[in-house]
């Protein structure tokens, strides 16, 4: 096949290079060998490649603004991206042409980041964080996992492996998402429209849902509401999934005992936003998911899955339906 | 038996009640059932409790300094405590009496504050907290903990949870402790005197080893500056264990990575020391262990393992060695 990939030229830890390209295809020799395969970042690049690409393999967004390009032999276009909500609506995308989204290849570092803020709200880390910036030494005190009830929101790759985390410590897991499907790692999956029934016994609340019109602001101000006292949250997916207001106000009253956020609707967050400084609440800057060690590798293991599926006339594990969002 | 429970008045949370011993007695009918209990806050409770007292079980650390006292029926004293190092010398612990420790009891709570401190560590939440504090939004990238290298300092309660973690998230466990004996969930283990060779290849370091005259300020300047750059420390033992000023200067001059630390040489940390402001560190006011959820009933679960130890003519698994120290 006839492979481009288009990188991002000013995002060098996750450029792809021919070693990695190459030692993707030593670890999935029967499916990855005999590719002709070429590297671009400018759009000159891009446009030159895209004569005679059948696929494309990109993490470069700003590229989607060249559509229409010609790119008369494409069959398949791969985005190394973990949510494609930034790239809506998909009308660029050539009719016949398959969307690949990049599902599984946060999930091990998503996992572990979620399981780490559910762990520092149980421990009242950012509670002690708030303390500290303050030169206060105040004790509080914390519990262990077994048995807390932790509630997680989308139940793809970032979900699926928070639950999984979760599960292991011994959690009782309620999954929410779209039908209420059984999940390996959920003690009991809630449909989205049942969520309001789940909040009011939540003690940790994890969104890792792709943002699409039915999740923007799921969390509004009225559920966040229905969250008990001293609740703690995790936002790993998108920013604009809560009111970050709402979310700020219950800190500021002490209602939530704690938040740990990767994601905001305003990216970075903006000087002087209450963000910065609002109690109990960690700042970190959308890295939860990113792991540069092994996400290439990952996503090329991804990309070759998929393109064996195409081969054998099976379904596409990370086709992305335009229509839905994910 | 007769039994007396002096309580620490001045610390609620840990206050052992009746309904708490009569649970712990339900769960352990065989060797909990039939024994003359009584409770105190008081010293004046105290003295007269010791007049006919077998068995003394306390958190009150203060009552040690009431002995000698009269207790010509005392034969075992159980100190719910975490470590002892703080009623050394031992010369107050009357001849023949048998002393027990709390090893254990704090366990599950510790290896999940240790596994999460790992995993703070592994995705920059230290120095995100740090940027958080300036305002700044400024991207690190973290990394999974598989096959990542761990070196747990002291394989007891603490740090045996530590390292059954740590092994779980698939991390290369190197443990010390005083001999080189092997440990179900370390790849390695290496004698206390032997530090120096594990130091450089230790990309976290966890210490959960107990304070002795062997232990104190193993973690010198010289010692700690031998982790390689981008290291992060661990601390859920004892202050005294590390030398905070050389940890602070190393973290100062980013040599390295972070520090999660919930012990200290001063507790509670004096107003304006530069714990509260050494960038890349995090401060919890010595809670790691505590979880008064669970805590008493731990305890108690300890004491009667004793109890029916010492009737079977077993060896006592939490004999406490005045002469090591642990």
């Amino acid at each position: 096949m006839r492979i481009h990939i288009q990188n991002q030229d000013d995002d060098p830890p996750y450029l792809f290079t021919r070693a990695q390209w190459e030692a993707a295809v030593a670890r999935a020799p029967g499916i990855g060998a005999g590719h002709v395969v070429s590297f671009g970042t400018t759009e000159q690049d891009f446009v030159t490649a895209m004569a005679d690409a059948e696929a494309l393999i990109t993490n470069n967004a700003a590229i989607i603004g060249l559509f229409p390009v010609a790119a008369p032999q494409l069959e398949l276009m791969f985005i190394a991206l973990a949510g494609l909500d930034g790239l809506a609506p998909y009308d660029w995308l050539p009719p016949g042409v398959i969307l690949l989204n990049n599902s599984g290849a946060h999930s091990d570092k998503a996992g572990e980041f979620a399981i780490m803020a559910v762990l520092m709200l149980a421990n009242r880390i950012p509670r002690f964080v708030t303390s500290q910036r303050a030169g206060l030494w105040r004790k509080e005190w914390g519990t262990t996992l077994r048995g807390r009830r932790v509630t997680i929101v989308g139940l793809g790759g970032l979900g699926g492996a928070a639950a999984m985390q979760c599960a292991r410590f011994g959690m009782h897991v309620a999954g929410v998402r779209t039908t209420a499907v059984p999940h390996q790692h959920c003690a009991e999956v809630i449909a989205t429209e049942n969520l309001d029934d789940v909040l009011e016994q939540t003690e940790f609340l994890v969104l890792a849902c792709p943002l699409t019109p039915a999740t923007h602001n799921l969390l509004d101000r009225r559920r966040l509401a229905l969250l008990p006292r001293g609740a703690g949250v995790v936002n790993i997916a998108r920013g604009a999934l809560l009111d970050q207001n709402a979310l700020c106000d219950l800190l500021d009253a002490d209602r939530l005992g704690g938040a740990v956020l990767d994601v905001f609707t305003h990216e970075p967050i903006p000087d002087g936003d209450r963000l910065w400084s609002t109690p109990n609440l960690i700042v970190s800057p959308h890295t939860s998911a990113d792991d540069p060690a092994s996400y290439n590798a990952a996503s090329l293991h991804i990309f070759f899955d998929n393109l064996r599926a195409l081969h054998e006339g099976r379904p596409l594990p990370n086709l992305f339906d335009p229509a839905r969002g994910y």
